[in-house]
């Protein structure tokens, strides 16, 4: 459970005012406003405001004076038009804002995403919670034996257990170091009045990298499918997968035609080369093309018939 | 007048939903959604959409899980620190979308912000209306003698005279010789039957740079507040510091307190250098400084007395 | 021919300064540093500092200490891989500089590429050289009947040379105004003492859209593949095209693996959503699909055919 | 000392070859042109590519068709004009390329300004080294009492020791869980063929954010200024602030003009808000001002009476 009392009383205040607006509005995303969707053992993912909708990406493609929709057909039509061909600055029209509970190592892979608004919680003000990622069993991957970046199997056994042995007690060893160096407790108050405490700026780099932390994130359509369809890919590591999972959810609650154009074209779709292209033309035409006389590396070629969804 | 009255019935249109909203809304900022704010002669300023308030800035700051509100003068308090010490993340939180009609030559100063989202009307596959900047004779200024980017004083009888018909009969003739060449009136139809019309993206490159343009302009507070710095500066032109000056009202209904802390450090103050600071220091401590012992340049010191509001 | 005798010699004396440097250096680059490439009638690209080279790209994907380069092949396996997967950041440790020559409504255009570097030539302070674009005959099309943005036959006889007459007489006249109302010459010298002249920074909204105008241009090699790819494609207007195809020219010269790659992966290949992707590995496995049984519109179906190089 | 002996001999052998180019170079740059220059106790800045120099500020203020340089004198004029009116468009036109030894939670400030281009090396697919930031013992700051973000005054005696200790001891030993985790040893080799390992990208998570990661770091002129008015600020954390005093330093070699003048007007100077600046005209008029009578608050009063370095 990510909120503290405290914490949920304050989410159930603000979903207790409703307001006029003359604004768009997009109920299916206002029934999840501002609460905490969950992610991993202690992270969630919370929409704390967004602006425009499927019009308004209609209405800035058109700059048109009224609302963009004239039918919702004609919306989808141009909508997924503009996906097709990556005209992208119509989608730039639209901003959502999140509250995001994460690990400090998918931070620092979320952060990479350059066009976006941060603001995070400062450990160099502030002292963070006793909080700490440990992977559920079945996420307890080895590394994979083929693929640099990638995992194989999943532990298990006496490995599995000395594993998450040893991330627990790492994490709440350093934590209470933290606030033994600190000289405070998570609330604040002295621990031993003799003492004078490290200052919090130097303390918090005694943390390990699965403590959690959190942020404001806020960004543009555009870049919030960007960010998807590279952290939702099945290559993205599994703790920001799951994040980017939960994005994807508030995407179709928001823009649902320009949600379904996104997983229509960008991430249920393939990219051919023009080597690739070549060989997708050769055998249409009844050819039976060998990687030989491809033109194609064996790697290019392996991933080539694999989107194609045929036995190499 | 800047709307026909089918734009003007769309606006109308908008403003008469009233929708319900979880989200922050700020009653101010929309008495005038939607609403044409005039500019220059066939120019306007409508605010389309914004998300976020003051409040919204304090809760990024404190990355709150609600409302950053505790108190409107802890509040204030807390925008102006961060105003004063360019931490300049909590005004990104805020973001604020724009339609504006502007003449090309205005547009492509204003295209130079770059952290903003833009789509304009495209002449491309539209035809332009017959719209043109002409000044008002007072502010037909003749070039400055002393200074090479600025203006001198206003032209006067006869020279004004034939600036203003120059302006007028260029442009008249240029759009002319645009229908002419495009084969189509302003609405779209065929003028002879006879010829095939030329391409609208070569025909429009015989339009002069004081024809209207419309684009949808989108920003977070921070870059806002950055591009009213520099565009509603005296050294900023006077045909795009007028649409400045609209911005700045309409951030005045927005976010009042920033407003506030933004006219007082960033639009009211002065920046001095070491050297400036140095000799505002020895005047201070009573001392007769002139330009030759200051280690400035004539110019600087120009400047800075100036700024320090001096007889030189 | 682009350029003064005056300028001719600028560049000429920076060619004949050789120095020494510990920098990486691409020879196929400096044979054409510093000299105009011309485009357009009055239009250049010149390349005039560089940063980076294939070699780089590979150093950075691998954050080594030495030169990334182990074997012309590896890094070319290397690079190739890092464009399949859309590895996008190596690609953005190298970095260009251009001076470019082009009509303004070309700059509009090119502008809109926001991830670059850019210092124009400023009519606020000088004045604009007589030059202005006037199509070659073959390039003087007409509206497309099936594509709204898009161009179709030439223009022909009598419609062509009186296209080019208004476009001739309209530049020339417009820009006789500009200077009369400035009352200076191209080299700045009064006209008439009893006139004060028109500023510049209003005089220049006179000119029309086809005036050249100048500018620095730097951005890193990933954005220059970005624009490349954008502007060099067919869909792009004519004369921003033919500025992207010198820039491929020159990227030829400087990263020969990564425009390889490129070429291959970005220029060449197809796109395929995926519904698109079914329809093909339903093809492949024997299948006679039809637009009617493919779930895909009309124009996506026509779309997809052409990509597939079939009849439709 | 930073480096190995690999590391070493891999950056001599760049510094061996000496090439000839057209383009400009920096001699004083050139000098420690890939050698590391040390910043804390295992940390380095290596400038290792560079495009430009103060000449190509000015050639890119005035769009020449040459060398910026008229007379070194001239250009420094321009350059501190440039600086003082925040032209900042002409400084984007130099580019450096870094490559930076650092502890994660300095990499995790640095990377917040997001105008710059990053390549980090990856703990996914690589094993990090065991080196960690251990403060030297001037640097082990008590927390401040007055400023929730600020350093009082050093700790000592046997707080000093057992701080030290935690922090040296739970370094170590979560680096030999990592090691264990992974069931490879430094260099890759396996530890316990018996063993799986826990997969790279989740090994690393158990490591604490003292521990040193290292990246390309490649940014624009304009925007390394302002990362270095920031981060080599007296407000800025010391451990980010040994870092930007060494960029510092190399910006003195790279472009000593605009080092000159950006150190007298952004480093050194003072920004007044229109209150401030209010308050010292009165002064200078020879009144007595207090702070009751100022318009200002306390806090401002007093931040305002430090720098004109006045007693309160």
């Amino acid at each position: 459970m990510p909120l503290t009392p405290e914490q949920q009383a304050e989410v159930e205040a603000q979903r207790d005012e409703r307001r006029e607006t003359l604004r768009t509005t997009v109920p299916e995303l206002e029934e999840i406003l501002y609460q905490p969707l969950s992610v991993l053992d202690h992270g969630f993912v919370r929409v704390v405001d967004y602006m425009g909708d499927d019009a308004a990406v209609v209405q800035a493609a058109r700059v048109s004076y009224g609302k963009g929709t004239k039918a919702v057909r004609q919306d989808e039509g141009l909508i997924r038009y503009l996906m097709r061909h990556r005209h992208t600055t119509p989608f730039e029209m639209c901003e959502i804002k999140y509250h995001v509970k994460l690990p400090i190592f998918v931070a620092r892979q979320w952060i990479r995403h350059r066009t976006a608004n941060v603001n995070e919680y400062s450990a160099r003000y502030s002292i963070l919670d006793k909080e700490f990622y440990i992977p559920a069993p079945q996420n307890l991957a080895a590394q994979s034996a083929v693929n640099r970046q990638g995992r194989g199997d999943v532990l298990e056994g006496e490995e599995a257990q000395r594993v998450l042995a040893l991330l627990r007690d790492d994490s709440a060893r350093c934590y209470d170091h933290y606030i033994e160096m600190l000289n405070e407790d998570e609330a604040g108050k002295v621990l031993d009045e003799e003492r004078q405490g490290l200052t919090r700026e130097l303390a918090r780099m005694n943390l390990p990298l699965n403590v959690y932390t959190q942020w404001y994130w806020k960004t543009d359509l555009h870049n919030l499918l960007h960010f998807i369809s590279l952290r939702a890919d099945p290559h993205a590591q599994y703790e920001i997968r799951v994040y980017a999972e939960v994005l994807l959810e508030t995407l179709r609650r928001w823009v649902p035609l320009t949600a379904r154009a996104f997983e229509d074209y960008r991430m249920g779709g393939a990219h051919l080369s023009a080597k690739g292209l070549a060989v997708v033309q050769r055998m249409l035409a009844g050819e039976d093309v060998q990687q030989e006389d491809s033109g194609m590396s064996k790697r290019e070629w392996r991933e080539l018939m694999a989107a194609l969804d045929r036995d190499d």
